[in-house]
């Protein structure tokens, strides 16, 4: 067990660039949010919606930008970007358990499997010949772990993730319970109406500090590897067909699906529920809305979106019914422009 | 083994305050469709979509409204609300085998967990540290219970479902195959195009009669925890992300997406597949149709609907294309009436 | 571990009914693609958005259509389906490793369940009593297997698959790890304002030839069974609801969720993320494109789509106003008709 840690306000602002405003010396030894915190709790104010709870904050401090500052009843840490500010705080502040370098004895390594000294093994693991796991790997319970599998050092598996055969996973990288990397792509021939399996000889590559989450599922490969580039981050229930390209630093939210063969550039947002079909090319930069269709190649950065709005259903009925009667209203407002002219 | 059961229609129809119309003797020994009951069975009619196969039944008697029951040609048990009775006598009629109170000697319970003695613990399982399991929980194979998880009396965990450490379980709680709770939340701040993990240090909070389905995911909170009100229902695919609360005796449908700090009422359904967007408040009685996306809050009760009709891709092609022309469209509407107006 | 394979170009033309056009000794050890193709292999060339790649080929030997053969810079397999004559030639070539029919040690096979002496069992496993397991049929690692299931000659359970009590696997099927098979169905019915559970009676039975995805969830029936038939391929994270069939050689693609009690007929396609109301009957050969939704029946083949187009937000937001006042402005066009009548 890891001792109670508290940190002077001074110090956590140097930790993060920011400019202590009030005690320096102010203790603190844990977050919270603004609405909830104790006192020896710092909080924080990043998005607009939460300034409300400001003015009668129980926090000893609070971290945030220069504007909010007027607001604030306590102690507080100017920085530009108090998110991230707060993450490297929490980071500093949290007392996770350790966990010690230990196979469990209800583990199975097969063998031929090089695991590093200091890698942990949890309870019920499988892990097949030749897999390859590296330094201060932590293997959770009831994982699998292919045959040739390789595993960076520093990565996490939490509890049941699949790793398939040949799967290379990166270092730092995290995976939440129940993923599956390195399934078979859904491939399919036509035979005259019955289908075909198209045998998925790749591979999948998960770069460095990728963070995978809890039921998402990446497929292998056909012939090539399914590619997520390092510091990508998927949330939970993404599927990510066969031959993706995910670039660096890409961020994608719970249940997007992409189809095979597509390419996502560096440094994209991709909302809960979009869906890209296949064999598309999305360049760097593009920040796509929740639960939009992305049917054609997106050559410029920005912000796209598709769908229609909510509306009560009455209502929405009726737009919805003349969604329909759209190229006919057209060309009838084509028609009166054309009696106007006359 | 459970003998096969049988009961006579009056005791079945006392059973959910319905009334007989017919003989009160009559031995029924299971439950059926319309369709394809035998003799012996009592079939159910709640959806006028099957009452084509009212006249032709082969069951014994037709758990049924009152409406319906001059074209019943058997015994019937007159009720309101004829699917909530044959879910009653259903569960009567029921003989599910029943799991006897063993800890499989393949599982591994770690030192420091507290397990009732009439727990049921399956093939495979890791029980973690300090977990704390109440009476009479059925733990299902290839289940992983974390560190410090509780479960409430009564509830059944069917195979491989993750409790993450810390979670809290309610009681009579259901939760099916390959479900994770408490998962880390997907919290990101950005450094200059690179992703910092904010750590997700709250919990998950499960209360009673909770029904959780195949494959859901159900993240931790980031400070505080996200919360399942008691009641609730949640289908297969589900993804809640972290600090969501879902009001008690809500009902969510497969595939459905509530993204971080959104608040979902009471008795609130959600249709398969909706998406929510992170930080709303929706009030109780909400009832949101399939595959819609709600952006904003909804303040009132009532039902609400996104999206375009299906139609062949020919005329859905054409009306998306004026879909894009809309704003133009109006423009030149208005653009008329001024003429018209002159 | 099998010898490294190589094949006469004119042995595999054979093989798929296809025409050599150059030197049929030409001898083949592997599939590529024909960007990365080496000395050796034979590419093919199935989609026009690669055939940019075709004049630079470095791959020995190209699979094509006879309209593209005056593009090809080396020998090739004249054939009317490439893609087809690829995966067959794709299978011919594989070397995947081979399974031997070992019960491995950690596994669990409860007392009365009936494996075939040519079964390979994975590590971690558990198969419960009465459960029935064909010749040739492989367990991965992590699998569950109910009470009374009974699997097929020949089908494959990759790792950590969960069929849950009495389902029936046809033979030859492929499921995918995290796939859970006979989950209970959403059923519920509503007690003011609570909800009752409705006992999932029924079960599931999957035809031969079968592909199941990752993670994907096939729930039971609540009286009768969900079916899936024969030769129908799921993708990963597909959802199938109770009461639910599909028809024989369907395709469905990931992200799919098909509500309680529809019927989907033979050879049908349905896109990524579409989502389907209960209750509905869909013909044969029908077509769906990704993330449309249907809510009602669909009684003629085809192509079916909803949704609207992709665009920069902006554009979007401008049509996503004009929608919800659709009503209004074909009510304005229907005044000025009139206008223009007198």
């Amino acid at each position: 067990m890891r001792q109670p840690v508290e940190f002077a306000l001074g110090f956590l602002a140097e930790h993060v660039g920011g400019e202590v405003r009030g005690d320096t010396g102010l203790l603190i030894e844990g977050v919270a949010t603004l609405q909830h915190a104790a006192v020896g709790a710092i909080a924080f104010l990043a998005n607009s919606r939460y300034r409300r709870y400001l003015a009668s904050t129980q926090a000893s401090a609070v971290i945030l930008a220069e504007a909010e500052l007027r607001h604030c009843p306590v102690d507080a840490i100017v920085v530009k970007n108090p998110y991230l500010a707060y993450a490297r705080i929490a980071v500093l502040l949290q007392s996770e358990p350790e966990t010690s370098a230990v196979i469990h004895p209800s583990a199975v390594l097969a063998s031929g499997c090089d695991v590093a000294e200091s890698v942990a093994v949890g309870a019920q693991v499988f892990i097949d010949i030749d897999a390859k796991i590296g330094a201060d790997v932590t293997i959770g319970p009831g994982c699998i772990i292919g045959r040739g599998v390789t595993i960076g050092a520093g990565s996490r598996l939490m509890a049941n993730v699949i790793l398939c055969h040949a799967v290379e996973i990166g270092e730092r990288v995290l995976i939440h319970p129940g993923a599956v990397i390195g399934s078979d792509g859904f491939g399919l021939a036509n035979d005259q109406g019955r289908w075909v399996k198209v045998p998925q000889l790749g591979s999948v590559v998960v770069g460095d500090d990728v963070e995978i989450g809890a039921n998402t599922t990446v497929d292998r490969g056909a012939l090539e590897d399914t590619v997520i580039g390092e510091g990508a981050k998927l949330d939970n229930q993404v599927q990510v067909a066969h031959n993706v390209h995910i670039g660096a630093h890409t961020a994608i939210a719970g249940c997007v699906g992409i189809a095979g063969s597509t390419h996502i550039g560096s440094r994209c947002q991709i909302g809960g529920g979009v869906g890209i079909v296949g064999h598309l090319q999305i360049v760097d930069d593009v920040v796509i809305t929740a639960m939009s269709l992305v049917t054609g190649n997106i050559s410029k950065p920005g912000l796209y979106s598709s769908g229609t709005p909510l509306g009560p259903n009455r209502e929405w009925q009726k737009s919805a019914v003349r969604f329909r009667q759209l190229d006919d209203l057209a060309r009838r407002i084509k028609r009166l422009e054309k009696g106007d002219e006359k």
